[in-house]
């Protein structure tokens, strides 16, 4: 706490980010262009609540509790019940599937299904701040919803319109991985893998601990055979940009229903995306999604520029989401763009180009021989030609004037016709030229 | 905490909206013309974290820490030090003013003065919810900061933006009450009233307690003689539509040179607001503003048609907001609009227009005859010509398919050229006309 007269000199809050407005105004561009591209697809916005009951974020279990910020009320006292003003009873949403998921539950008999939204909000997380994780983040995500079954298009439509969104921005190449959970499961049960969920954890650490790490957790942990092992590690091993992985994973004469199942499961999303440009999409067999509620097709995305660095769009189908909050079976497939991981790490790395400070096109110089209500006239008429104007206010020297437009970066400056001058006339800030101008015709 | 198998019903959370998706897509569209009307001032976007620094939010001081939402991480152990996590030491944003004021002081180097931003965020209150007052509430700022100075012409421009920005908005009439704090010291003061800031307080309740009740506070806990109080509350009585409201306070005939300065910035103020609509603006003696940091001009807005609802807008100038975090003195002038208040309260009384689920323009019919390619490809090339466009994936009843259409609000659906049917034909879903049409120039 300071005193009256104390200085508080702010620092930046590490994992939160804030942008100039420079930066800020391509942002909100991406942001603009982002969600033109889920409506071009008929999908619709929603938003819920930056807080959900602790109670509805802990019924899809995981361990994502442990990075879950709650809400206190400040002046609560110590032991005080502050459950009335959400305090001990709320937190903030770590995603915006859980929200969606409930969201669609409360609201099931106002929707129309299938239900289409996408939803463009800040997400948090208390986890330790590194590169591409942050503790306050925006995520764009899109999701289908119908009543007892979704479509098997949708798998192959949600990776398709995030490949469009992506490839809409500066984020360089994007590839996006696609497995299929029931190859996974089916080819571990038909080795007689017992510990499905644990072997499946342990072998998508491949990545990080590696071949040898992954034989020896499988082995060690789970006690399985060496050579079972070692077949989790080959499938793993095993990525086609067409449908060739279904016979390479067919060759290990695995007899399995659920491994059958999936494998013609992607063989059709495979075919349906074999209109994009080739090696965009891989079916890569070593991608299976840390959260347990995915039941089919899974995705991950990379930037193709940077190959270390983490996911920047994941996601998948899941046949029981919405049913931890509701009796009606509503399974659903999606996938969450990772916007602010994407942005930032753009911005680090130099490639955004940031241009002007402010949206303005054209600024209403305030020249001695002009009155308020000349300079007021003007620049309300240029508003209604559609223009973003801004009138400077004070009579200051033309030098000061013509510094301000240009360190802000507004490309015309507009001075108004007046009792000493009869036209109107426009300086073009970036070639300097100054010419005498019909306010109710001049285009840029 | 619920089990594995048990249903989790949620319920809404009391004090935060959530829409469905055909009010959400007004509340897009508002927020949308409120942005571009402040761009159309050129003032910048900045977003900052939902969170600061306690610290720094209780730097300004003021009775507000009492509604304030602290973070605790939810697996922090009782007594563990939270702080590195940003437990214990963040708290979110309860208006957009102090974390402005914070990004002036961070930024100062790197932004241009005068600088003029707009910003629309959510804020957090943990008081009680009643109409009008929410816990979780978008906001929509504009403010004016300059070095050493602001020019007053900017008392006037940001509550015209303000009268122009809900003019465009179905909000009905807006009526901007508008006073000067140097008018209120100013008066006291010459009346020889000590306890200036207190006073203010209590004739600041006269809406709420009424004449006699302001009257008893004043002497009562003031101590004031009963004539000096009548004159607070005769003050307080004095509107005018124009300048006039001047000559009425100095009829007073209080000499004090605070509350000429204050008059006349009044004066100005209302002078170049003259080409609104006459009544939009009211010169009102019985505005003061509750935060004590503004130092001249204060502003309240109110929705004429329901003049017992609280204030929609409000704002006003002061001197030293950012001195709190930084030695440079950098005054500034802004209004917030209440926006979630506002659209609660039109959509409770049940203004708002709502239409379709969705912004689809078309959806594209899965016919039998159709082959994926057929609606793949009039899908992509509807978009291109930037329609908004969904494929009905499955090949359900054509009745089925008119009805997820009509539900949705779709007000086109499109049965493509295949290999049955050699034109393109569209069905106007308000008509109930069907046509042949050509895909390359069809228009709505």
């Amino acid at each position: 706490m300071s005193g009256k007269n104390d200085i508080y000199k702010p620092r930046p809050i590490s994992g939160f980010l804030e942008w100039l407005p420079e930066v800020r105004l391509v942002e909100q561009r991406w942001l603009d262009q982002i969600r033109a591209a889920f409506e071009q697809y008929g999908f619709c916005s929603i938003e819920t609540p930056s807080v959900e009951e602790i109670d509805v974020l802990a019924a899809k279990g995981g361990d994502a509790d442990k990075e879950i910020y709650g809400l206190r009320r400040l002046a609560a006292e110590p032991g005080e019940d502050d459950t009335a003003s959400g305090g001990g009873r709320l937190a903030l949403h770590y995603d915006l599937t859980v929200p969606m998921a409930r969201y669609v539950a409360q609201h099931f008999g106002d929707l129309v299904f299938p239900f289409k939204r996408y939803q463009m909000q800040r997400c948090w997380r208390g986890e330790r701040p590194q590169e591409g994780r942050l503790r306050e983040f925006y995520q764009c995500d899109i999701d289908v919803i119908d009543m007892d079954e979704v479509s098997l298009h949708f798998d192959a439509e949600i990776p398709a319109m995030t490949l469009d969104v992506l490839s809409r921005l500066d984020v360089g190449p994007v590839r996006l991985h696609i497995n299929n959970r029931k190859i996974l499961q089916g080819f571990y049960q038909g080795l007689g893998i017992e510990d499905v969920v644990n072997a499946i954890r342990i072998a998508d650490k491949l990545d990080k601990i590696g071949h040898d790490g992954v034989i020896q957790g499988l082995t060690e942990e789970l006690g399985l055979a060496p050579s079972v092992a070692s077949k989790c590690v080959e499938l793993a091993s095993i990525k086609t940009a067409d449908t060739g992985f279904a016979d390479e994973v067919r060759a290990f004469g695995i007899d399995n229903e659920l491994l059958e199942a999936g494998l013609e499961e992607l063989t059709f999303v495979m075919l349906e995306l074999a209109h994009l440009e080739k090696g965009t999409v891989v079916a890569d067999m070593s991608i299976a999604r840390g959260f347990d509620y995915y039941t089919g097709t899974v995705y991950e995305g990379k930037l193709v520029d940077y190959p270390d660095f983490p996911t920047v769009c994941a996601g998948g189908r899941y046949d029981n989401l919405v049913g931890s909050y509701s009796r009606q079976k509503l399974p659903g497939v999606g996938i969450s763009i990772g916007f602010s991981r994407i942005f930032s790490k753009l911005v680090k790395e130099g490639r955004i180009e940031v241009g002007a400070k402010c949206p303005t096109d054209v600024m209403v110089a305030c020249l001695p021989g002009s009155s308020r209500t000349d300079l007021g006239v003007t620049s309300r008429k240029l508003r209604e030609r559609g223009f973003k104007v801004e009138m400077y206010h004070e009579a200051k020297s033309l030098k000061a004037q013509m510094k301000y437009a240009s360190r802000k970066g507004i490309p015309y400056v507009w001075f108004p016709a007046n009792a000493e001058q009869e036209n109107h006339e426009v300086k073009d800030m970036i070639n300097g030229e100054q010419s005498v101008v019909d306010i109710d015709t001049w285009t840029p």
